[in-house]
């Protein structure tokens, strides 16, 4: 692909510094893996096409996870979303699958997937004294560009992005849970990013991937440019005209990684900021977009059969230097993943021949140098 | 049946007048529906059965439901569970689908299941500028009884369940999401009870639905009485012993409907009374157990499509004597569903030759008459 | 005082086993102190009297709290009241004061005070980079009989309840915070418990105190006995009848504290369990009664200066025993501390000749032998 | 004061219409009123001075608030700081007290002269079936200037300001609240700004007030340009490089209030937006910044003494047009709220000798321009 990522035009996101992929994978361990569906053109046939959909996991670590789990947190910003196996998160503090970011109407199918999947490596969940598997699954609505009732990604598209999932650079833009999003207006998809903290603060690495499918076309800003002001995806075909409602401003998954030992309150306490990132690329946290963050530590792992009754635990210290410099590096990750998204992704064209354009990235980096 | 329910015998859970059919359809417009699976014996054959497991719906009426929403809300006791749905309640204070009760590793399938049943029945579902569906869907784990790995609960059952819904009495005990469920060592299931207002409070009539899975047999109370310090259930086979870690303590889940107009915050209020009930039957909430509440109001239709800007909405005012009784209301139909759930249960015996007892009635009411 | 405490009777509530001093204080290090407000009678002269009030605070352990901080939770059950300093613990996990618990109208000048003594251990506070302190404050309506707009408490009163404060033995009943304070129409007031786990699950120790001021006459449940339905104290004097509202239900403050290792996640959840303990009693967390927990380990302490970055810190395991046994523990003592309030406080008069009742000990334990 | 507020430099924060002041008092009946303290210089003298803090009221109507409260919402974004009155917002949902902004230490004495004032109001307030009021109070650390453990904000102060409180323009900067606090290293302090909703939404009017004493000097943005990497305030004194921990970035509290309609639930939704305001300032929302939010509708006024047990109330619907415009409407308000507070306020010199500069709104201009 040649587009490039945002940084590659000279714009700089924030102030500290990347890790060396600018990825969620350059927090040691952490792998991601895709499975992309593109078929069929023309008009939409509810159940048959045309595909334009995917899956995206996220694995912590790459052994296995039931057993081996980590400390986690979750975090909803807007709540117009259907994300599951959070309750448990919030309870226990640990998640215990690969996670896994695919369509709405597709959310049940996935998480039967990662169900089926962790049953595989594990044959005693849910028997004798093993408990069940709290599987968790994000979503956006790709349904302007896709066959969204059809529910194309299967156990099979599952399994593929898990055992594809790898550390490395990770592929940005239109594919997997990114193949057919919309993001201010133009094509979004998947994007990361990543910080390193000083060396005084630990030299710890956050990491943050996005499904980008949020936000207003007016709103776009890139690293304070009012893009969105000045630049307009060409109009969109009819619905949005025919509709008595005002336009649906889509949703956001974030995933955030880090291998600082964070407790399951910090980690939310790192969600949070998550919000700040969203904001600077210009969303309001739109009432019909479902904004959900997940956070994972992989400084320890936390064993589904405990050896102790006490475990001793490496935790940051809450006002030592680490947490002042984690919290700019969320907000950092976050919002350079999303304009990421947005420079890598290819303009698309779905169902009803609905089109989402690419970013013309040439006229915004000139932009943003006049600006 | 033969076995009575527990105010049958003679023993009255509360204080407060239960109504006609002393069940969460005594709600008006409320309808509930089972699809039961019970097939094989024998040793567990992973994905092959012994099957005793099921689907439970409960609509909070007829129509359209999301064309025509009810204000609604959630509570999660103890989030050990992997409940669906949630997230969009809390932010939107709306229910939109049946809710579903399954058991745990079947949340993904039955909750595909909802997702094409909506579709069905609004087929722009996701496409235009119809947002996509929330669907609502709770477990509890029945693996002691049912092959759980296979995820027997599919599209059929849940509409079978849905449409066989109905108003009226609610059959319960071994049947729909309670076939295989264990509530303090005996049968457990499903469970309802009613409670009606004083007229100078409304007359409003709240119901509650459980399905009780929940509880170590040492603590069950029935009205009081410490009939786990008792009567114990026979010894469970092997793996109780087998294991180092404790007892797995099960879950509930536990459905409110009034007819009292409630807004978002006010059922959220009843939700977390229903915890008071669950504690009046013994349960301390355990480690182990996912206790989710979800509330509802029938008197209320927010559609889909609002004709205004503003709608007038009745509200019960805080501080009259509505939300002085219906606390109580909630409470006592809590701890009189959970009884209900036990006294009806008949004996099961499901995979590996696993027996779970039915509750000896007249030893506890003789019990409970003593103390 | 010759009232017994309610085992003395020879009612058990619960199962598990006591401390040696059925308190709090059986947490090593844990210290509570009380001052008391009793002066006047006849009319109310908003201001002047008659007092019928107080102050209780509890210390995690009797060193400088500010900088050498314990892990901490705070929950509400129903906030229908007016603590101070819970956001703070929500977002940090730590309690860096003394907790105090006093009447509503009070807060205000109980916190000052606690900022007062605060600053006078520690000169630093607020000025250079030593930042400001969060003080735990919790409060129940004492109006009935005390001049609660006289906010009597002030800071000599809070200093010597501080300074008082002591291990061992807790005095109950009409002291302190609890000297107004009425429960299910009775004389209620603070009460303590505890409980020790089994060696297998770690051996520690679970103290709760409460300040009971909360429930319906008709609710009153004694280990499982209706005494609500069979005794009721003698009628109050005119303001119920002439109310156009309920009978106000009151508050509860509860206080709990343990040795066991647990972070602030873990003791959210202990916090919650208290809900369950209270049920067992009657409540149904009545709307107007402001129902509040907060929780604290004293294994850990949380320096105000790390001295590194990451700490090692204990934290019990949330799949061992120790969990198991917590859970029950907190249940059994906030039972047993709320019944202790009302064994052991006696018979008050206030202001306009008010007069609560202490409960008849001899009667309910008769009826508890008969039920 | 010759200071211009941020759009009459040119620079025009957002893309909606202010409303005729450009202030939360554009919301009919909203009243603003301020006490500032400043006396003495030179070194500090604990308890004596110099001060350099205030407070300042806001409130929702002009008539008895206890009476006749208001529909409100409360969010924490960060929770490091100490307000007052949370609780029984999230539970009830309406405010009944002015809300009053002051410093840190001054919580305790604040919230007790608002006691005493709605007491002087309403003499019932605690006695017979009359509940006790729930007062509202958020601070800021102004401690860097202010003689914070003086606590010199005493009744006679909230008095003035709630009595002096007025509709129409409000003074900004360095007054009330805001008299002694730092933002982004600069001299912050009270700002205000308001938002027009278009007529097809409803017109209604949204309005933001802040107390803005967060941010680290190199993270301001202003309307998107990067002025915290281009323009720093001077050196402060000694004790930052003194300090062994990072610069403590402070707090911000954020009051919003419209005449739109809303429920709790939908005041909350327009809370959590504040947080995309705050992040468009440069906020990362760091870990020692309390940052706190305060919502509320005057569009209804829930009476204390309800004269039926349902009221019929209007609520705007969440899927129409209103919901979409208030969101942006709110983050616009508190982006522009937070630039004012900073082009407003004037150097302030004060305990010690510590000197926080006024913002050079020429440079920054001139800088937004170039950029």
């Amino acid at each position: 692909m040649s587009r490039p990522r945002v940084r590659d035009t000279g714009i700089v996101p924030g102030q500290m510094e990347p890790g060396p992929h600018n990825a969620i994978t350059d927090v040691a361990g952490v792998r991601v893996g895709h499975a992309t569906l593109i078929s069929g053109e023309g008009p939409l046939r509810p159940g048959r096409g045309p595909v334009r959909t995917g899956v995206t996991v996220i694995l912590p670590h790459g052994d296995n996870l039931f057993r081996h789990k980590v400390r986690a947190a979750v975090h909803t910003i807007n709540g117009f979303g259907k994300v599951l196996g959070f309750e448990q998160v919030r309870e226990l503090g640990v998640i215990e699958s690969p996670i896994a970011l695919t369509n709405t109407l597709n959310v049940g199918l996935v998480a039967d997937a990662l169900i089926g999947h962790a049953i595989e490596r594990d044959p005693d969940i849910g028997i004798g004294a093993v408990s069940t598997v709290n599987v968790v699954v994000g979503e956006t609505n790709d349904g302007y560009l896709n066959d969204i009732q059809g529910r194309h990604v299967r156990a099979e598209q599952v399994r593929a992005a898990i055992e594809s999932a790898s550390a490395g650079p990770v592929i940005e833009g239109a594919l997997g849970a990114g193949t057919g999003t919309v993001c201010f207006g133009w094509k979004g998809g998947i994007g990361t990013a990543s910080r390193l903290l000083p060396a005084e603060a630990g030299g710890y690495t956050v990491g943050a991937l996005v499904q980008s499918n949020f936000g207003r076309p007016d709103d776009l800003m890139v690293c304070g440019a009012s893009v969105g002001r000045e630049i307009q995806p060409p109009l969109r075909p009819l619905p949005r005209q025919a509709s008595p409602l005002p336009d649906k401003e889509g949703s956001v998954m974030i995933v955030l990684a880090t291998d600082a030992p964070l407790d399951a309150r910090q980690l939310w306490r790192l969600c949070v900021r998550a919000g700040a990132g969203l904001a600077r690329t210009g969303s309001t946290y739109g009432h019909g977009s479902g904004d959900f963050v997940i956070a994972f530590s992989t400084a320890v792992r936390v064993d589904h059969a405990p050896g102790a009754l006490v475990m001793a635990q490496p935790v940051v210290a809450d006002e030592g230097r680490a947490m002042h410099w984690l919290f700019p590096a969320v907000v950092e990750c976050v919002e350079e993943a999303v304009l990421n998204s947005l420079f890598r992704a290819e303009t698309m064209t779905g169902r009803d021949g609905h089109t989402t354009h690419a970013l013309p990235v040439e006229q915004v980096v000139d932009l943003c140098r006049r600006s």
